[in-house]
């Protein structure tokens, strides 16, 4: 089956995501039934590009790498694209049966515009939607799962918590009948990978800026250390996995800072682990705490840049998930599993019968 | 829709499984619609019973509980099989869309059977099939799976390695086109709850009494200490995730013994610990041995009941999961996730468009 997509971000998860898909053509097609063509491309600072018979998007990655502009790639006789939501409209006019916006902005912690609005603008074009972004789980998710169901396409998510490590599609696809009753996870690399670096002997500012020299960091800082990342995380896994309706600024936040240090070293010295952890539970407010954690805590041996998280469970009990070391391929795959489970829905989203047959 | 079961095995696992299915009762039809009926039964020392319009189940689990046999409790009118193989023809004969045989004895670390022949029989009878027991997928994957597929019918064993907790439905649900490169795990609660106990400076005659005590040790305790259900869970998992076509025998295996204490106390010592892991990687032969791990191995962590898998990936680098406690329930539960992820992919298993609608 033909699948159409649009590209809304073309940073280093959206290129890297390209370039998966390229290497994963065969099994896409031959298990998946799933031929890709990405039709069009939004960037931020390079511009826009559309071919109606589907662009070079590995090509188009290495020239945006190299600082040009997708404009000057423009085929002749194709409408060149005015913004993301006109990206959106070139892809709902496609003929191919399965349409998917991939939506990779980068969070924008105040209000998780304008991914909501690419979203919304996907779903309201009658397109399905996949973002690594995590402002619209964790600022708008009853909102738009609702219009999504209405409209009968699918908003999936699964890049915004650990990569591509499943953890929505995990619980959705997974643990049918199960009641998550709660969660708690060591959820950002970066204050982790630092509270690592301090309990070792590093003071806070140089642990800070090898984080932010690596690229794991935020640009902005604050988003890591203040625990504004973890809090959207928290807030996206309250209101999917349990039925909460909160945003990033509901959660009860804490972050880190120099005097992260002794505490981190404290808590070593007393056989026991400094995490930050983010944690919710049914009817509660999610929170984002520094917590001295016992040595035989799965959290506790959660290092470097593993990421964890526990779920507690009604059938199963606890169950936890590992991330044993991230990076930006993980993201770009989660992409990949959303734009997968899709498609093998698709016999109960498509609207006519005869769009069923693969 | 109507779903009917046949219970091949009435044990501790299967009266569970029929008390969470009464439990989940609504769930499964409001959320999953799954309308199901248990219309056969067929224990190992109580007899059979069989009801076309459905058994209660939980009351013959009682009565059996009781020591009581089945066929006191059969209806009048309706007949009563004879054998197991004969609660699975009667249940082919049923009209419901959906006929899945629930098998759940106990496994035969000989040849995997009879177990194995329940799987053929259900599924030359054309119905789908999900097992709790290991040795369908240890002995003998490759041919039940390509049979099944053959008939258009499902062969899901969720709970053959780590109970409920998603291993085989994670790879195949969850994680499209990721290819895995390599298993390790602490797979075997017996033997693992042993290895603390004797950690902590208990003897092993003591400690294998006790798991016998609390009924998780197998009545046959070389199952567990001579490493034959890790060994058992190895196979199933090579030949499922890394395309081996391997049985339990092939593996290579190590137990534990009244030497393990010194063994895994020098490794405490050392600030390592022993753990029985089972292994695999393609290409090779999987196995099950007694290793010394750093500390900060996760699996050096998995302590007591607690069982976990670290899966290696080409996408997704190291993924690991735990479960931190492990219960019947938990087996129970692999069975009727199988059954959802059965009643989900339906509109490709059923022969014909007109059992497409739910």
């Amino acid at each position: 089956m033909r699948a159409d997509l649009a590209l809304i971000g073309f940073g280093n998860v959206a290129r890297r995501f390209a370039r998966v898909l390229a290497e994963k053509k065969d099994p896409l097609e031959n298990q998946y039934d799933l031929n890709v063509r990405i039709v069009a491309i939004a960037t931020g600072q390079h511009g826009h590009a559309f071919h109606s018979d589907g662009l070079d998007a590995v090509r188009l990655a290495q020239h945006v790498e190299h600082g040009g502009a997708l404009e000057a790639m423009q085929a002749p006789g194709q409408r060149t694209p005015v913004s993301n939501l006109d990206c959106i409209e070139l892809l709902a006019a496609s003929s191919a049966p399965l349409k998917v916006v991939v939506e990779t902005t980068t969070l924008n912690i105040r209000d998780g515009r304008p991914a909501i609005d690419h979203v919304e603008g996907a779903i309201s074009a009658g397109c399905h939607v996949v973002t690594a972004n995590k402002g619209p789980a964790a600022f708008a998710y009853r909102r738009l799962d609702g219009k999504a169901r209405s409209k009968g396409v699918a908003f999936l998510f699964e890049g915004a918590v650990m990569d591509g490590v499943p953890i929505f599609n995990l619980v959705r696809e997974t643990m049918p009948a199960v009641t998550v009753e709660a969660f708690r996870g060591v959820v950002n690399t970066t204050t982790n990978y630092i509270i690592s670096m301090l309990e070792s002997g590093e003071e806070f500012e140089p642990a800070l800026a090898f984080m932010q020299q690596q690229g794991v960091a935020e640009a902005d800082a604050s988003l890591d250390i203040d625990g504004w990342d973890a809090a959207a995380k928290a807030a996206a896994l309250a209101n999917v996995l349990l039925a909460a309706d909160v945003t990033p600024h509901d959660v009860k936040r804490e972050g880190i800072g120099p005097a992260t240090r002794e505490a981190a070293r404290a808590a070593l010295r007393a056989g026991r682990r400094l995490r930050l952890v983010a944690s919710g539970r049914r009817h509660a407010t999610p929170q984002v705490s520094l917590q001295e954690l016992a040595a035989v805590d799965l959290l506790a041996g959660v290092s470097g840049t593993a990421n964890a998280l526990v779920l507690q469970t009604d059938l199963l009990g606890e169950v936890a998930v590992t991330q044993l070391g991230g990076d930006l391929t993980q993201t770009a795959y989660a992409l990949l599993s959303d734009l997968v489970a899709i498609r093998r829905r698709l016999p109960v989203l498509l609207p006519t019968p005869a769009d069923r047959t693969p």
